[in-house]
């Protein structure tokens, strides 16, 4: 099945305690597009860049065969660019500068072709940009949205607008507190849920995800990672790796929407033991599977 | 098989959002006995209190069936009190007052019945004494230990002295990067490994539980809990779970490890449901059954 990816394309400038990079590949619809690529076909791309955007980067997602046609390039404009620090527990980080460039007046269209897409991964971006992709597609089966801090706390309202045309969102745990007030996450979660989306995925960073649907509650294990070497990225390829696995097998059953959400993890343990998106260059079926199977071993326990 | 238990016996005062009690039934070897007691027989207390213990306490422990004959009474003295407020999210509390009493001078004395108990379970009191206990008993199959931050910033050395005499080290997150000095957990659970004790299990309160062995590291998710009621004695309930599992199966397999980590975790979520002990007082074995299996559904995806 097709699916869509509207969100940034971004130069990433990156500290970490084990070394750093300058304008390395990044943004949400890098990462996203990039994972999902290992599940679906055709995966396509709505963005912009600016002029100096690397023909390196296109050459990675086309490597990925990733649909490029929705991607505007605007020759005299800069690529939008982000600046961060992390700690040396690499479970925060500081962001040290946002150029949004190219991005402050980007305007989302779809391609005549994309518009049919049946699954639709929104990155993190302004929830009225969100709503304008919506608006253009024609009954997609599944909308998977994730937002962040910076949304929640600006443009909660618009945001509330954007959750109620959505299925899936995707969220980290502070996020889900800031988003319904709540600080125990069970209930923030059906909280989130009252507000549009039927299945609520709250990232935990190294402790897992928790993945909450009318019914149930699926606790995912974290990989027992022990050399993150960057950390950014992880969660846009997290929302990859799972839209891509639904679009695969074109099957929404809660136990199906459980092994996305491990394949989701099991792509973001990749992404985050390489710097920028190298982690997502050269994967092979067997090494998912294998880490897959990983996951399994970590949390299975007999009767 | 036999369990002895040795740690505090509490009069704590606990503030919740929800309420408070004064004068509430606590202590590491209360909860670590009676959670033990739903598997395993005798078991065995080590502790003190002072005149003004109340016959209720008694009641609630023989009850239990726990055998109290090491359980030294000062008439004169005063019991051990604790008093605590917990935040909102109940992630944190404060301790307002902490008032040793008759424990300051808790000489632990192993009656000559108890020394040949099989699992001994150390709950977190002064590693000094936690040694003196093994220096009495008679080689016991396996030795579980608590410990937490106050020891580990006040004592080092000699908790470093104890750790060598241990089968199994429980702690929970940051006391384990604290006694580490490492921020990743998988890397601290190898460090405190070197330090002793072969089985570390990481607690990590509403993310659940890391146990790491020397081959494997074991995932186990927290139990969905809505209503929190008390968080105080969950860490002491899951130990004595964990260790009453172990002693009711005598089974130390990796296996077995596991299932005695979900069952410790399972007592620890009754715990938290009511206020102080009372979460402990009634359970059938079927509630833990079916509760265990909760925990099962919660964590199992398909291939």
């Amino acid at each position: 099945m097709s699916v869509l990816v509207v969100g940034s394309l971004a130069l990433d400038s990156i500290e970490t305690p084990f070394g750093s990079a300058r304008d390395a590949l990044g943004g949400s619809a890098v990462y996203i597009s990039a994972a999902a690529s290992y599940f679906a076909n055709p995966v396509r791309i709505v963005g912009v860049v600016g002029g100096d955007f690397p023909e390196e980067g296109i050459a990675f997602l086309e490597q990925r065969k990733v649909d490029l046609e929705g991607l505007q390039v605007i020759k005299k404009g800069k690529t939008f660019r982000w600046s961060g620090r992390y700690h040396y527990d690499l479970n925060q980080r500081d962001t040290l500068s946002t150029d949004l460039n190219v991005f402050e007046s980007f305007n989302p269209v779809i391609p005549e072709k994309y518009k049919k897409s049946r699954f639709v991964c929104l990155g993190n971006i302004d929830p009225v940009l969100q709503r304008k992709v919506l608006d253009q597609m024609e009954k997609p089966r599944v909308v998977i949205c994730d937002t962040m801090n910076y949304w929640i706390e600006r443009k909660k309202t618009e945001l509330q607008e954007t959750l109620r045309l959505i299925n899936i969102l995707i969220l980290n745990d502070s996020e889900a507190r800031l988003l319904s007030r709540e600080p125990n996450l069970i209930k923030a979660g059906r909280v989130i849920r009252s507000m549009g989306p039927t299945v609520v995925i709250i990232k935990k960073g190294e402790h897992g995800a928790l993945m909450l649907t009318e019914s149930h509650t699926f606790s995912a294990p974290a990989y027992p990672m022990e050399n993150i070497f960057d950390p950014t990225g992880a969660g846009d390829t997290f929302a990859g790796g799972f839209v891509g696995w639904l679009a695969r097998t074109d099957d929404l059953d809660e136990e199906n929407l459980k092994r996305a959400v491990i394949y989701g993890s099991t792509l973001a343990s990749f992404c985050v033991e390489k710097f920028s998106v190298e982690g997502l260059r050269d994967l092979t079926y067997l090494q998912i599977q294998d880490r897959y199977r990983e996951f399994r071993e970590l949390s299975r326990f007999a009767d």
